[in-house]
Formats: C-alpha cells, sequence, structure tokens
C-alpha cells in the first residue's frame, strides 16, 4: 500500500495549477512544494485554460470564490479534463450558502474533477442532505465516529458511484472511496482543526500526490491523507515540546510534510482498507 | 473586570464572519481561531447576507478595498445590523486615499456598526481633522503619549457620543470608550508595529470577544485589546530568548493567543478605567 | 561598496506601494517591514494614483493579475514615473502564459520602470526568446551557472541597453545590470527555491532599497540580491540546527532580515563588479 507514492511526486515535481482562496494561499502553495510539487496560482479568465495546459494538475477550491473566479474554475476544469489532467475539486462551505452550494454542485456535474474532497458537511450538502453546516467546518452532527463509521461509508460509497468521482471525507476518521473500495485512515490530530487551511492544503497536497501517480489516484488520494495526517501528528508533537501554540504548530506542519518520505509513511500511516461490496 | 470574557469566546466559539484584506487574511483567520472563534471568510455580494446570517458577528476590514468588496461590505453590515449581531469596522489607511477615507465614512454613517477600531490617524480623519495619515500606519504627531493622554480622551469621547458607537483607538497606549467611560490599556510592546497585521488581528480578536459577551461589548472590547497587547508582550520575551526576529515574533503573537485565558489576562492586564464626565 | 544602504533604509522607513499578488503578499508586508520600509497595498484604481503619491516607492508583480488589476497596475506606475519615484516590475510567470508575457511587455514598453527582477526565464520571455518558462519558476535550461556566466553577463547587459532599465536575474548566481557594468552575486542557498515568494520578497526590498538610495539604484539593487541571499544562507543555518523544514526556514529568512546591517552585508556579501565593456 502506498509503494512509491511520495517518491513519484519528489521525482516528477507536478507542476499544479491552484484556483483556491485567498485565506489559506500561502501555505497551500508552500505546502506543495513541501511535498514535491510546484504551484503556480491564477485566477484570470483570460489565462487559465492556457496555465493548466502546461501543468499536470488542477486544484479548484471554492473558499473564496465570486462570480470571476467562478467563470475561470469552469473553464480551467474543462480544459484539464480534455487534457486528461488530474482535477480536484474542494467544496469549502458547500451548504453556508446557496452560492456556495450550487457552485460545487455545479462544478461537480460538469464530470470534469476526478476527486473531491471535502469534510463530511460540505458532503452532504452536496448529496442534499439537510444537515447544516457550521460555516467552513463539519457540523458536530456530521463527525465521523468509531460509532456510525459502517454508515459513513455507505454513504461515501453511495456518493462515489453516483458521481463516479474519488471522494475523500476528511475528519476525525477520514474516509476515501474509489470505485474499488474505501481507505479509512486514523492518522492525524485534533489541534489540525486548531488553524485554518489543513483542509485546503490536504486538496493541494492530493493533488500533487495524484498527478504523480495517475494510475491508481484512489490510493494515491489515500496516501496524502494519510500522509498529512502523520505530519499533523509530528507537528503537534513538536508544539508539545516547545510549549508552544497553534501559530508554531502550522510552521511545524509544513516542516513535517517538507521531511517526509515513503519509508516514514509505511511505518506511521493508520489505514485500513475495505473492498466495495 | 473582564471576568469570564476569554472563557465565553472559547465556550460559545462564535462564528464570525470577515471581510477582510487579502494581506493578513491568514493571520486573521488563525489568531481567530486561536482566541476560541471560528472564522468565514466571503466577500461575494451574492452570499454575504446569507454568511452573515449564520455567523454571530461581522469583521469589516476596508485594507484592500475594491469597487466589488465595497458593496458586499454595505450589504453584509445591513443584515448584522438587522439580525443584532456585533459588527466591527476597521477603516484601515482611512485618510490615505479618498477612497478609503469617504467609504469608511459611509460605512460608519450607516450606523450599523457597535464598535470602530483604528489607529489615531484614521479615526482623526474620519472625525474631519486635517492631520496626515502615513499610509496604514499611525503619523508620529498623532501618537498617543502620557502628556496628551487627557485631549485624547476627551477627543474619542466626543467621537463616541457623536457617532453612537464603541470607539477603540491602538498605539503606545491605547484607548477604548464607550458610552459609560473610556479604558485606558497599557500592554503591548513596540515590536508588534514591526509586523503586518497586529491591527487587522486584533479587530478580528475583538468580533469575537464582543460577539461572545454581547452585553457589555465596550469592556469585551477593552479585553481583546488588554488580551492582544498581553500576547505582544510574550511573544516579544519568547523573541528575545531565541535571538530570532520579526518573523518568529509573529508566530509567537497567535501561540500567546491561544494560550490566554482570564487568568492570565487578570494577572497581566495593566487597565485603567474613567468614567464618563 | 554597498555603503550605508541598509541604514538609510532604515532611517528613511520608506513607503512602499505594492500591487501584488495574493499568494506571497504577507511575507512581502513583513520583509518590507523587517528592511527597513514601510509597505501599503492597495490595488483598487479608484485609488492607487493617490496612494502612490504619497510613497516613495512602487513594486508591481503581475502574479495573480487580472483585467481589473492590470489597469491599476498601468496607472500607478505611469503616476510614480511622473512623480520620480522608484518603480520596480516583477514579471512573475511572464512565458507562461499570453496575458503574462504581454502584460510585462506592456509595462515595461511604457519606460515606466526603473528596475525590472525577474528569474532568466521571466527576462528571456521578455526578450521575445523561445525558452519555456516552468510555471512561476525558471526552466533548468535557464539557469545561470559559472560555465554560461559570460554569455548570461551579455545577455542581459543587452537587455538593460535595450530597455534603459536595471534588470535583476537571480538564480543560482545573480546578476544586476545597470547603464555603468554589472554585479555578479554569490549569496543564497537552494532551499530558498523550496519556499513560495523568495522572488516576491526580495522585489518588494529591492525597491525599498532602491527608494531610499535614489542615487545608486543599480547598487541598491544588487545590495537587495546580496542581502536577500545572506538571509537565506543564515536562515539555511538556522533551520539545519532546528532539525526543521521550509516552514521553518520561511520564518528564519523573515527573522534575518529584520537583523540584517550594513556591516553584516559587507562581511557576508559575495559580489564582484564587472563594468560595463
Amino acid at each position: 500500500m502506498f509503494k512509491d507514492i511520495i517518491t513519484n511526486v519528489r521525482q516528477k515535481k507536478p507542476l499544479i495549477h491552484c484556483i483556491t482562496n485567498y485565506v489559506t494561499v500561502n501555505n497551500v502553495a508552500n505546502i506543495l512544494l513541501a511535498c514535491g510539487g510546484s504551484p503556480i496560482m491564477a485566477d484570470a479568465l483570460e489565462e487559465v485554460e492556457e496555465i493548466t495546459g502546461i501543468c499536470s494538475g488542477l486544484d479548484v477550491n471554492i473558499g473564496t470564490l465570486n462570480a470571476r473566479t467562478i467563470q475561470s474554475m469552469e473553464a480551467a476544469a474543462r480544459r484539464a479534463h480534455a487534457l486528461g489532467h488530474t482535477t480536484v475539486l474542494d467544496p469549502v462551505g458547500a451548504g453556508a450558502s446557496k452560492l456556495r452550494t450550487d457552485t460545487a454542485k455545479n462544478l461537480l456535474a460538469t464530470g470534469y474533477f476526478q476527486v473531491i474532497r471535502g469534510n463530511m458537511s460540505e458532503i452532504r450538502a452536496l448529496a442534499g442532505d439537510a444537515h447544516t453546516t457550521r460555516g467552513v467546518d463539519a457540523a458536530v452532527a456530521d463527525a465521523v465516529t468509531e460509532e456510525d463509521l459502517d454508515a459513513a461509508i455507505h454513504f461515501i460509497q453511495d456518493f462515489q458511484a453516483a458521481h463516479q468521482t474519488v471522494v475523500a471525507v476528511t475528519g476525525a476518521i477520514d474516509l476515501v472511496a474509489g470505485p474499488a473500495g474505501t481507505y479509512i485512515i486514523r492518522n492525524g490530530h485534533p489541534m489540525m482543526s486548531a488553524i485554518t487551511g489543513t483542509g485546503c492544503m490536504l486538496t493541494a497536497v492530493m493533488t500533487a500526490f495524484c498527478a504523480a501517480n495517475p494510475d491508481r489516484i484512489t490510493e494515491a488520494a489515500a496516501a496524502a491523507v494519510a500522509a498529512m495526517g502523520l505530519c499533523g501528528e509530528r507537528a503537534y508533537e513538536k508544539t508539545v515540546q516547545a510549549r508552544a501554540g497553534t501559530g508554531s504548530f502550522c510552521m511545524y506542519l509544513i516542516d513535517a510534510m517538507s521531511q517526509i518520505d515513503d519509508t516514514m509513511l509505511a511505518e506511521g500511516r493508520r489505514v485500513t482498507y475495505h473492498e466495495q461490496t
């Protein structure tokens, strides 16, 4: 499981086109570099098709969408899809406003995206469930716990089948569902939700992992989730040692991503795999 | 003074809608999380009313305003005011351009804002004084010092009475004036002006403090100023210990906010209160 | 060489107007403060001329350009040029899209810019060379090495003469060409390309250095390159000592800029100067 996935990223250095929010964009660029990818941010409609053409992956994140950038997202995704590039959608805040829910649904409905990554509230919003999103964070009622794990797996496998896209749902327990089965990932630390951008950073890393391992994107997406969680665990250890707080934690998270390799991931991952039933 | 104010933020975890500049937005989001709040950034006119509706506080910061976002600021503030939410205005760079001065004056004139926080040059620009703003920093002539403290208190009490809004003016000495009196706060460290975003971060923290303590917003605004100042003092100590510079200082500032509690604030604050005369 | 250049920045505290990308803008603002300058970011067409009028330097960076901000870049540059202010252009990603190449060429053709700073792929794209830009990073074929140093010097001296602007090309070896000659700078560390924004930060620091030393801008631009490289070396040492990664490196880089002075620069610089032949 996960054999050579990080090594492939570091060797291929995939160029990733990001149309992403301005809140976490600096951390997104830095963690992409840290994992071995190379970021380029471009959101002008006049250039997004050309930019995505020189890349091998596209990360669309609707965190601070507006009418102008929504157009760019669609155009870039159409082009990236036509070129067979890795395309990942992060529906930040779907459920929190009609604009976000509709935009995410429309982007998903194009069929251009190979992978979608969000928290359970966002994915439920796209599935039409009547749960309430708490802003950009998952509602407490939507947390994936050991008790409701089977139901959660069932839900995202259905979502995967309906939309023909790999689905990554992150929270206390993370799930990544592809056509053949579902990875259950128990890496990570609660402090990851005490900083902004953990999800955005993960989506970008996932885009790079999939772009460098295009023949096994479900596995690459799961490896990204496990790697990010492992980095969160290491960042937490360093934060405690330094008697530091959440500012330091964010920096240690990027540090950890720049230092991780396949061996460390193999030793530190806590992942099980359930074949599709 | 300041009893349970931070505890209330941590317990209520107020969701804060920020329409803020793209320069300091990541630090704003992270310090909001660090103090116990939860941020959501959204500036598209199509969604700001809906987004602010699910929040309990609105932070409007004009640091990188443009024609599109000015509309969104007005719409969000109208809605937040109608819902009785905490609303805080940060008139970044008022006095530095007609666009900024006019926008801040227009927003203030709506009556939608419960609190305004700026440096003395910005507040003077809104009062129509002919002082010169030095970009986004206060002009030296506008610094509040022990010598001109009485005049400064008089000025902001007049401003408070004229606009019926709590006024927080920050600098070497900080002043927070409400209808019943004025807090004088002597926490903080000069290194806070050697990084970008201290003011923006404070405004966001202030929004969360007020949103979680809506029955005593003058006191909550003053507590936010004192807490931020105390975090600046702690961050400076850590920076000196580490023989570090301003990059580290910024991170330590967020660390400190994630670690502060009401007891630390009670022990570290240097605050006096003058009743309105 | 470089006498009092940093001291002048710290004494004059030049206010720098930045129209820059939202990816690295926070680090740009913080490193401007760290070197002794003072940043103001403003990109609305309605205010850019007025804002640039109260500054002494203008930094135009096309990293996340769009139709709206391109207009603002032109208007601000026209005004800054008319006022005799320092004006520096950073053509981020020129060569990666027609929009970027055309915008950078158009801005350069105005004659408003005193200095242009980019990597070799970007400068080659502006010269009409048929090399390929790899996103926002220089193509490997464009790296300046000891072997092709003479050819690179010749190329940028021609570019300088053709466009009558100081040209700074950064990479493993950095070159800064003015009308009288070319500085060759061998400071820096490869880890600087493992984080986002090193180039953007350098351009901003260069603007401040030139604005505070307007009678010798080629020398001031070269001093900025050497200072940034030296800070990169120090940041690398601290990163190794702390067994840290690229997240820490970025912070240490800003730390180092806040601590550098003319004496440290004189002792640490590795710079030679070749008179124009």
